[in-house]
């Protein structure tokens, strides 16, 4: 049985963190945030829309630069309150023009 | 050059979320939230170390179950506050038993 809309669990803020992830490659693109609004168009765009917490509006992903993202699936864990999405990129996922946001190392 | 640990922006709960990928199979297997001290913790032992949010505790993982996850790689993202950490994992990641908390479909 599918995860509802209704039982994502959102933060005091109204968002829950969304991690996006290349259906084909399985490398971790970017984590960003949606609020229940960007989730549901998500949903029904198959599309990935976030809710930018610098510039505080709705952001299509790509609705500049191009590089949308297909959405592939959708799946959320066991709290509830944090996604994956699995998604064809049709471009580089960071505004640096890496494929990854994640292109830096720690250790 | 490899980012340093005062580079990693903590939010102003002093916390930034870590993204647990399995380092063989590239499976996303778990979102948990690390302070300064469990990312130190984890830089140095080599094992994850996150801050329980729900307990207001450090949380050494596996320290209980046994399921620890062995550090291979640490990555972090373009704007410096979300963590990539690629694992060996000793067991299953969720508390439900499954090997991902990632294991239900919105879509």
């Amino acid at each position: 049985m599918p995860v509802s809309l209704p039982e994502v669990k959102f933060d005091s803020s109204g968002l829950v963190p969304a991690i996006v992830q290349d259906a084909e490659t399985k490398e971790v693109l970017m984590m960003a945030y949606m609020n229940r609004e960007s989730l549901q168009l998500t949903l029904e765009k198959g599309e990935t829309y976030f809710w930018s917490r610098s510039r505080d509006e709705l952001w299509h992903k790509g609705a500049t630069s191009g590089n949308v993202q297909h959405v592939v699936e959708v799946r959320v864990d066991c709290d509830a309150d944090t996604l994956l999405i699995s998604i064809h990129p049709a471009g580089p996922a960071c505004h640096t023009g890496n494929r990854t946001c994640f292109y830096r190392e720690m250790m």
